[in-house]
């Protein structure tokens, strides 16, 4: 079983992520976060705010339900569409640019004839049944909705919300430039053929990130980390560099775009992400989105394949431009002069995925341990009772309600062996579990095990469990895990 | 200026939610939460998660794009309809109920006939041309979407995915019921005529928990509360009692269901709306929702109305036999016995804008103190230099920083009078703002000023500010605010 499938059968299992709507068959492309990933995608997003809000970033919040005005405005409308095929035996549909890739041919046809003879030369036939394949067609990304006679779309990206409300945004950032504006929520592509899991879904989670920068200066921010890593330029050479050095020898253009590539990997590498199983890869030309002048993405290799976490687009000025000359709005920033965007947009789904993938591994007993860093467990703690019987239930009860006071995501439970408990504990990456046993009811004391080490510290007086909130600031927990 | 007028004004100058999409004219019932509001609407939808879960609650998050097959079994394709009338004059739409409710007439007709006949007998016309109005018709409330020739919905209420995944929710619970699951996300409501600002929206934020139950056990949950609350009958009688009695009364007709009237008035007090303008109203018969039983909303008053910010109805076993018979899936809890649902659903945005009005106050210079509780400020400190000149912002800048390692919704403001600043930062609500000033530079301490008195206190050396993380934990605060 694959590193993918894998994580889907846990997640189900315990309650990360499943499909939705299974009870009427499921919908290919939407899922569930259940208990467990609901408070993890909360995490992530929480570290994500803190990365930005750090440096001086702004949130906004928009709505999903995006009049068609913008969204013809930014070109979506008109040019963010896909290129799909049918086969004419079984109907499947797909989309062009996968077909290709799976043949070894990393490119995004231009229009309906130029993927018209790559198939025919390349003769590719249904991956599914071996069919014959029809002509292609653009297949629209976007979800319309009509309501009262006007035409709505559901965004295909947050951005647009921050784009239209540049001028609000700039004035309660006192007119200053740069300005660093990031949204969390929902985006939506029509997807041909949505993919297993979180990856490529029709409703998705993103945390976008718009820098608004003076276009005539250059390094308003710039990259300080010396750690080397994995760049894989648009001509399929790969460097091994520190980002400093990357921008220096010309592999990444301008140092503003390098420091949102920094902030993107300490993001990733934050929330638990694996630094080795991390690369930066720049777009070729023909694979760019319609409003990006050049992108570096963040990959993150699952089994043996890569897939996009972050994209960090330089969009120039190309989505004020176009508001401003279809709202007849000035959005200039001073005298005419239109801000230059780079844009870190994140999956949050596939980041969720990717903290997931590097955090499992297996102990040699062949049982899993989720190794999620402390800030990131969904239960921080677990408190259970040796056993039912002898009044330890009640007094496991009593603690875990003190607890949970600090700590709402405590957990209690004391259904089947300690054994068993513990091994559930570390698979959803419980970092501490606390036991309550004999000498508990005796000596006030607990037994708190280490999640990774097994190692347990007993006589631990339960009392000073109750002297720090939240409850993972206490320094007895050190402890235990030296 | 009334309340909510006043509230528009501050909202939309200082950064809390303005009308979406204003460069394209903007779009009636959309808005966006600025960089002030979309922390305070986490801020509160945090306490929410905070109650819920302490009481055993479980998240999940489900999406918003949902196949037709789930909301014809939950009633909404058929019944989820408002009664609208046209204008024949100026072509205006509105909601029937809230024309009738405009005459005094507090009833939701059952059919279009009896519309049509309760608009020809009071003789209600054009509320906005005078002009004579059409005959009633049905109007869908939901969004639809066409993609790849299937039909979905943007879900009118997140409800529905809960009940979906009630099976594997139950497993997760360990079999166990009670069972409390709770959702936050985005609703969806083609809205006839909506309103200004936060209350009758086409998107909106709601915040809905799911409580299962054995039906044949009653008092699972019991309400403990002796305070006084104000509860008005569908008879339109109004009792002043606690919740206590409330049931003993036979007002309320079920502990378990007065049990969560008191979880949602603690979370409203908890985030900061006044609790002597909120009242219960239990739903007339002729309101009360296709799949509702009963339902007490918590109302609370803006200017002279009673606006609904939570609805806490009895589902019943609606919704899961529902599914069950239309998916064919065993929805029992045991031996084919359904649970019985009682639901708190508050509407988030709604909450905002009650936290708003609750906590903005006149000062006596005719200034405005936004009296927000210190938890839920968006920003919980801001850090003035007195002047920029002599060095003064150099060393704000400095422990600005660090202060904003602790806390990263810290801010720093240098432009214009320590006078203006302070009123700023009155009006949106930040508790704290610590003042550099000529002793900083001389002896390292900073005054520290408090938001509803106004009183300072000075000579605090900066150092024992950085102590406590998060910032708010820090003792010294205790002894500003005393």
């Amino acid at each position: 079983m694959g590193e993918l499938d894998e994580i889907l059968e846990i997640s189900k299992r315990r309650g990360f992520f499943w499909p939705s709507f299974s009870i009427y068959g499921g919908v290919a492309g939407l899922n569930d976060y259940g208990p467990l990933g609901s408070i993890l995608k909360d995490r992530i997003y929480h570290e994500w705010k803190r990365i930005y809000s750090s440096i001086g970033g702004i949130e906004i919040d928009t709505p999903s339900v995006t009049p068609e005005t913008v969204l013809k405005a930014s070109g979506h409308v008109d040019r963010f569409i896909d290129l799909a095929v049918g086969c004419n035996t079984c109907k499947s549909k797909f989309k062009v640019e996968s077909l290709l890739s799976d043949k070894g041919v990393e490119k995004v046809p231009e229009n309906v004839e130029e993927a018209w003879n790559l198939i025919k030369d390349i003769e590719i036939k249904c991956p599914r049944c071996g069919g014959q394949l029809g002509e292609p067609f653009e297949f629209h990304l976007m979800f319309p909705i009509d309501s009262n006679g006007e035409r709505y779309y559901l965004r295909p990206e947050t951005a647009q919300g921050i784009f239209v409300n540049f001028k609000l945004l700039l004035n309660f950032n006192r007119g200053k430039l740069p300005m660093i504006v990031y949204q969390q929520g929902k985006g939506y592509r029509n997807e041909i053929s949505p993919r297993q899991g979180l990856i490529r879904q029709k409703e998705f989670n993103m945390g976008e990130v718009e820098v608004f920068l003076d276009p005539d200066v250059n390094g308003t921010f710039r990259p300080d980390s010396t750690e080397k890593l994995t760049l894989l330029d648009r001509e399929g050479k790969i460097h091994r560099e520190s980002l400093v050095d990357a921008v220096n020898k010309g592999i990444i253009q301008s140092e503003d775009h390098a420091y949102f590539l920094q902030k993107t990997f300490e993001f990733a590498v934050r929330i638990g992400i694996d630094r080795e199983r991390l690369r930066f890869r720049q777009h070729r030309k023909d694979e760019l989105a319609h409003y990006s002048r050049d992108c570096w993405d963040l990959e993150f290799r699952i089994d043996s394949s890569w897939v996009e976490v972050t994209g960090i687009s330089d969009r120039g000025t190309f989505d004020l431009g176009n508001h401003q000359k279809s709202s007849g709005e000035n959005l200039a920033f001073e005298n005419g002069r239109l801000a230059r965007v780079i844009e870190p947009a994140s999956g949050i789904d596939r980041m969720f995925m990717a903290v997931l993938i590097s955090s499992m591994v297996k102990r040699e007993n062949g049982y899993n341990n989720m190794k999620l860093l402390e800030y990131m467990a969904p239960y921080p703690v677990a408190v259970l009772p040796l056993q039912k019987k002898d009044g330890l239930s009640e007094k496991a009860k009593e603690i875990f309600s003190m607890i949970r006071e600090m700590e709402p995501y405590a957990y209690y439970d004391e259904s089947g062996t300690i054994g068993r408990r513990y091994a559930r504990q570390d698979e959803i990456g419980t970092p501490y579990c606390i036991t309550i046993d004999y000498d508990t009811l005796e000596k006030d004391v607990v037994t708190i095990r280490d999640r990774d080490s097994t190692e347990q510290i007993t006589g631990v007086p339960y009392k000073d469990l109750l002297t720090h909130s939240p409850f993972l600031t206490n320094p007895i927990l050190k402890k235990v895990r030296k």
